[in-house]
């Protein structure tokens, strides 16, 4: 068990998985933000101490935040895949400059992803940043599979 | 193998992650019953016993659903980032007790805020029961990075 | 860790996870071509090549995009926690041929119900091959916590 977390494959796993998780966990309040700068809400909960009148306007959908909503869900259709096949990949014995490589570039992409989805930068940024990112994951579950196979 | 299963710290990870996935699953039946007791559905095949001229009132959005909606996606923003981030900390070697604790505060945190949030309860309650679990999933996270850390 | 995946049951969890995982993503590219045939995006910088007067009309939902992305949100809920359940099950010690059961089942389970949600069959088709997932994940947890269960 502190064998895992000696070897240098595997910190540098735990590593980048942290970096991406908390990338993905800080849409949270990136969506706060946006809920209250444009005034719109999903549950009248939330509304509760303005003015009645206020209140039914600021129940509503507003195109920033469900942005950043698309972007928050496309990193949970992302990033867990990357850090579940990940450790997958950081037990098979990579080389320790294989594997950062694709830790490092998957980071970066996800980073990337998130700065053009959210300042709606032209296309195909978004598009290019999103598929680094998939063919990091690919490239893993390549390497695993030609190792470990069992069906 | 067996002896990841043996360590105290480990079990107990375990345990309150099955918890909280268990606790994330059950967001499914909430959905169908809140589904067809609101009389609101998704897709045309599920209403494909009714009558022709109901079929087209049920497939619709209700209040209620959404809000179950809401909740399940927010569990998956928040349960897999603490059962990931938890099996990097409990491999970490912390103390029991201070693992219990983690473990503990946010599996309450979690049923707290499915309570609270399909109750509808007033604000800060919902707020609060979020940021309890994130707090912990953050302390963890901190846990990790100041003992591994291969950028 | 070199000896985690060298153990049968290990290797045979890693696979169908692998392979469920990738079934996951694989929802990515659907949902890009119905976007595209279907002619309906969520992001103005999606449509950017288009003619103007063309571009409004774009930005638009369409029931078969909304239902890949039913479909895509259902494969989070499941097969996360399938992985995350099945990797506490594999290192509980279970038989290798049960073991197979539950990663065969479960993965046919799923791959049924893509093929069953994006076809739009009748029900009970899609109830029945949701369910038949969700039995397998409660049952490895029931194996789990009848063997470790540490509050």
């Amino acid at each position: 068990m502190t064998g895992l977390m000696q070897d240098e494959v595997f910190m540098a796993f735990c590593t980048y998985s942290l970096i991406v998780i908390m990338k993905l966990m800080i849409m949270a309040p990136i969506t706060a933000y946006y809920r209250i700068s444009r005034g719109a809400f999903a549950n009248a909960e939330d509304v509760g101490l303005k003015p009645i009148e206020e209140r039914k306007k600021m129940l509503r959908n507003h195109p920033d935040v469900e942005r950043v909503r698309r972007c928050h869900l496309n990193d949970l259709e992302n990033v867990i895949p990357f850090v579940l096949v990940g450790f997958f990949y950081a037990l098979s014995g990579p080389e320790l400059s294989t594997a950062l490589l694709h830790f490092r570039l998957f980071a970066a992409s996800r980073i990337c992803h998130t700065i053009v989805y959210l300042a709606a930068l032209r296309q195909p940024c978004r598009a290019l940043s999103f598929l680094v990112g998939v063919a990091v994951t690919l490239s893993m579950t390549y390497n695993v599979l030609s190792k470990v196979l069992v069906l």
